[in-house]
């Protein structure tokens, strides 16, 4: 066997410029993409709407293009071949760029563009079914997605289940066939624990429907938000329809909140969760901003961190001892609301009561992870055809009645209720599960080095988390995977044991009784 | 000699459907740069600036790589040859795209790059020197872009001046040899004209110094636009540093404006110069948005729709008429401001004050052409090199005080003012003149085709004259040129003549005296 002559030092420079320069087009692209996207739901004339998705479908097409071209191929090839030769922080890049050429180059041009176009107009008709409560109006757009996922999960190849290979898409590392038995196991816990805190009497809190100014609430969010350390001057705060965060680099990093009136919470609550997301992103080395690794380490790991942020630390009893006396100065009695006297204790009970609702987003911690169940063993059973299209409502409302006990009365609030499918995201949902687990054993370790987390927390200062997460976790970017990092962090592997410890503790606090199955 | 076949319709037919998808590759990439820049002046987080700048540069970057792809090549190849056999509508097209890829594909990438990085670093540059108001913190960024722009204007080719290659960019069909001597010829009767004007008694109009909130302003200004003609369900109104027009598809058109409390004239009449080129853009056809001439016909002419509404109409007295009882309206007595009584006269006087001053955008309608006139000949001798940078601000106020009279005390208020030159825009400044006497040619058509038009603008009905210049003008996007349109239009070609007979009259009417030399 002839002996390979190791690269130059030369062509070693070169290839890493080109790598450079290509992954910058690509990550600016994305960013305009995400600007266009931003701007639909904030700031863009309502006429402009079908225009707007052929404007970002012509971007994701110019995406495979260049993914396509001569140039990534080339790329691709000599990717390959130095990797041997390559420092490991080298690798890790390199190894970033290969999987993308490989989510994206493996599709045929037609594929990407029916994609981009179907989910554009699937989005639509989404919207349009929901609006008139019809799931039959979007049932036709539903099936022509199944079909091309199901081609898209073909062009990558998986083993038995086209799933395996839409779930890598968000979560690289991990298999179904951990996820499945996972998820499974969680749902049956989480509902002993469900039929346990039923039987627990409700702690006393004010009612939370006592109508609030927009205004108010958003000010509040902002307040929590920038004292926990959301950097203003490289970020913003918007409303939208949907709450969601979105980076355009590590200095404009966005996120969005909405507001009832009547639900104060719902404004607060979602402004923690996307600020955990927008943490993530700010605290990204900007050094790798224009590079694959300039994000976050899988989709679930970002979940990890807005629920941690959102859940973890947000509806803990110490945060609630820091925010109390925030409500009460932001939403004093010249506003005639009850929450001018305030409690620790009442807001603690608040935001985290029990309670089986048909709504995924406002779901509590026990029951949010019934419904990601539910969702996950429709889109296998969708995706494998082994349940119709058609027969989706009766198979989502007979699935909610087993698990939580509720009928859901109309598609709107059954399996309309998310925008997910219709942008063809089928693989997604396990990600904010598998997500509560990355932040719930995050939080054991972090409470193991810092001791003291609580009453720092208690007291306001949220630098040493941020800190902690900051050099921990974030300073990698997407340079190590999930697994890896939970390795390097606390030396263990994926489990559900510490969410199931850190609930159970929590709900035994509220309820002031020990869990007994 | 051989004949040569004519190309089957299969032939036609693909290389139109090819070269509609380029347009529509590069026109989405426009509208993504469209935006960063939308987004940069409006809302984008102040840490942001330096990635901003980026970005948009990749973007430039790529749309580079775009026009110099085997792709465009072997489209322009394929356009030259088939030009001869296309219908005129076609051929219109294929020459808009000829005329893009010659301006782009002609610039090295090295070139092209340098000029994209230089000119953002540029406009760093000179917002920092403007700020510290020192001239020569500019000058070493203003000396390399003079180079690069020389660099370009040989790339194109010229037979005299490189200007002549540079004005080409924003006036395709007018040469320098014309620019030059209607310009000069013009400033001539403007000094004429400014010199009557100062020997006239100023017509009474009460203090335009009052403090209105800028909500006030913004409601009145909106008002105006909205009444007019501007839709909001395609387009948008925000603030920013500097008044602009941005659109990003026929039915997302943005506009912006700025507010000084104590000079409500300012905001109101950006807001009118904007909804020109607003109204323009939102009334151009859908069907060529995704194409090279959905755009308007050259920036000269873009202007000549803004001065339009922002001078002709708006400055006349029959608007007067209309908007005077508005502004009573919108700053009413609770406002505390003298404007609650104003009368049409008043208005007319106030907004027709003619008064040399320091700074162009501040100009009135007849020392405007001088400002421009001055940066016109300081193109052209820096772009020669016959005045030295270094040698600006002394040129810049020997100029102004030769032209007007007034010899700027500082370089802010001398040739730091504008931000052109920091962006590379060598050639646009004479778009502004050009605009205006295409817009009074257009003016003098438009009354004698509609005879009621003043009584018209009096009784706030604008639909005459929108309809007029959208079926005249906005219908045909860039598929004719300026001079094209005005031959159609008005049968004839460019001319001085019929601004200096519309703003005399108006002059006229404004001090109740005829013009004498």
């Amino acid at each position: 066997m002839l002996q390979q002559k190791s690269p130059t030092t030369r062509t070693l420079t070169r290839f890493r410029t080109e790598l450079q320069d290509f992954m910058r087009t690509i990550r600016s692209l994305r960013s305009a993409t995400a600007l266009f996207g931003w701007d639909q739901e904030t700031h863009m004339p309502a006429g402009a709407a079908e225009r707007r998705a052929q404007q970002i479908a012509a971007l994701e097409e110019l995406i495979h293009r260049e993914f396509t071209s001569p140039r990534a191929r080339h790329l691709a090839e000599r990717a390959h071949h130095l990797l041997p030769s390559l420092p490991e922080q080298d690798q890790r890049m390199v190894r970033l760029f290969l999987r993308e050429h490989h989510r994206i180059a493996s599709l045929p041009r037609r594929l990407a563009r029916e994609l981009a176009y179907t989910q554009a107009i699937a989005v639509e008709s989404w919207r349009h079914a929901r609006r008139r409560n019809t799931f039959e109006l979007f049932a036709p757009q539903l099936e022509k997605l199944l079909q091309l996922k199901r081609e898209q999960a073909d062009c990558y190849g998986y083993a038995e289940h086209p799933y395996e290979a839409l779930l890598k898409l968000y979560e690289p590392d991990i298999s179904l066939a951990q996820v499945r038995p996972l998820l499974t196991s969680l749902a049956q816990q989480m509902q002993a624990l469900l039929d346990w805190a039923r039987r627990q009497p409700a702690p006393s809190t004010p009612t939370f429907q006592h109508p609030v100014p927009c205004a108010a609430q958003f000010i509040l969010g902002r307040h929590l938000c920038t004292a926990i350390g959301l950097d203003l001057q490289r970020g913003r705060i918007d409303y939208s329809t949907h709450p969601f965060c979105t980076a355009l680099a590590p200095e404009d990093v966005r996120i969005t909140t909405r507001c009832r009136e009547s639900d104060p919470l719902m404004c607060i609550y979602s402004l923690l969760h996307e600020l955990g997301h927008a943490l993530y992103e700010q605290h990204l080395p900007a050094m790798l901003a224009e590079t694959f690794a300039g994000e976050g380490a899988s989709t679930a790991f970002h979940e990890a961190q807005a629920l941690f942020w959102e859940d973890i630390i947000g509806r803990s009893f110490a945060f609630c001892r820091w925010a109390a006396p925030l409500w009460r100065q932001y939403f004093d009695s010249s506003l005639g609301t009850p929450w001018h006297q305030l409690t620790p204790e009442e807001l603690f009970a608040a935001v985290n009561r029990v309670q089986p609702s048909l709504i995924r987003t406002e779901a509590d911690e026990v029951t949010y992870h019934l419904h990601i169940f539910l969702r996950l063993e429709l889109e296998l059973d969708l995706l494998a055809g082994s349940l119709p299209v058609r027969e989706l409502p009766e198979a989502w409302n007979a699935g909610m009645e087993h698990l939580l006990g509720l009928r859901p009365p109309d598609d709107a609030s059954g399996c309309l209720q998310d925008i997910h499918w219709a942008l063809g995201d089928f693989g997604y949902f396990p990600s904010y599960t598998l997500g509560k687990l990355y932040a719930a054993m995050l939080w054991k370790q972090l409470q193991q080095e810092l001791p003291d987390v609580e009453e720092a927390i208690a007291a306001g200062n949220f630098a040493p988390i941020l800190q902690w997460l900051s050099t921990r976790l974030y300073a990698v970017g997407a340079l190590e995977t999930p697994s890896e990092i939970l390795q390097r962090v606390a030396g263990r592997t994926l489990t559900a044991e510490d969410f199931v410890e850190y609930l159970t503790a929590k709900l035994e606090h509220l309820y002031g009784e020990p869990y007994k199955r």
